[in-house]
């Protein structure tokens, strides 16, 4: 029964496809479904082939959309003067919900990984160039992880845009709000230290 | 983009009906099928819909099954003279796993919870008395998880069997091989103390 003889040996195995999903967690899940929420079951499984058939790439950003452009590039109202470049899809979720940036991104979908075989084409860094210089933004704000590739990632980005003459920045990195020094990284804390601010009390 | 306006937005929220996937590991789960393995989420899609319109219950054992009869009740070299009573289709899956048991299985699919509604007609209790009376099997298992409701439940059972003058065992319970004293639970330590067995060097 747990081999894919049976149908629920088959659900369970097909259910491993999702990250971290091992096979205790897809026997439970399809129990769960199978037992008390088959209606949410058949939903998630007609909504996974329309969304695995018919999502593709934002022609503008690269954002993940079902569209030709995305909700976003789509919107007159942003502003088109600022462009944030992230490198996942999920990162334009996350600033989305947490910030009142009107402005419009970049996605790399990657970052740079030459050993992975991941260069400057995998990111679509000449689609990025071309509209650097077709929409010529007033800045660009980098916010690819500070991760060592990201890093890589981010001075490239800044080579690309500087020898255009746009402003480029980096949101902060440092000490999280509500973090306690002690639990801290190392190497976090000493960027911290080393790029403190004047204290501002506005 | 997080609502549900979006294609994406709705396959992240459909993939919320999973037990113990929150709206991060949705998130991740969404990206990583439309990033990198649109054919698994598309098989997924498939097998999903497929097995929650045709898996039912087992008429014998009331194990989850497409067919009529699950796989082990259909078996004519499974011993009908040996039947196990558990909880879940998932125990069924965790013994075929680990024992060599050849018997019958009864699924009750919950176990006895009068202040959740669950009473002997929820778990099939009277088809499990009309099994008892037609196949008159030589003794019954019972493998309920040794929880409050599950010990109520084994209580239950045992009283049906007995009173057909079924032999009834239990699995045992104790320290599990490879666990240590000091860190078992004193309640287990207690039964496996008061639960000791004459020591057999065979």
């Amino acid at each position: 029964m747990g081999d894919t003889d049976t149908l629920l040996g088959r659900l369970i195995e097909a259910l491993r496809c999702l990250p971290g999903v091992g096979p205790k967690s897809a026997q439970r899940m399809a129990l769960h479904l199978l037992e008390r929420d088959r209606e949410g079951g058949l939903e998630l499984s007609a909504v996974l082939s329309d969304a695995m058939e018919r999502i593709g790439r934002c022609v503008e950003c690269r954002d993940l959309t079902e569209h030709e452009r995305c909700a976003i590039c789509a919107n007159p109202r942003r502003d088109r003067s600022l462009l944030c470049v992230v490198e996942s899809p999920v990162d334009v979720l996350a600033i989305e919900q947490a910030t009142a940036y009107g402005g419009t991104y970049f996605v790399l979908l990657g970052r740079l990984s030459p050993l992975d075989g991941i260069g400057p084409a995998e990111l679509g860094l000449d689609e990025l160039e071309k509209r650097l210089d077709e929409q010529a933004p007033r800045e660009m704000i980098i916010a690819t992880n500070p991760t060592v590739e990201g890093e890589a990632t981010a001075f490239y980005l800044n080579r690309l845009a500087e020898s255009r003459g746009i402003t480029v920045s980096r949101i902060a990195h440092g000490v999280p709000l509500g973090g306690e020094l002690e639990y801290i990284d190392q190497s976090t804390l000493a960027h911290a230290f080393g790029s403190r601010q004047a204290f501002s009390s506005g």
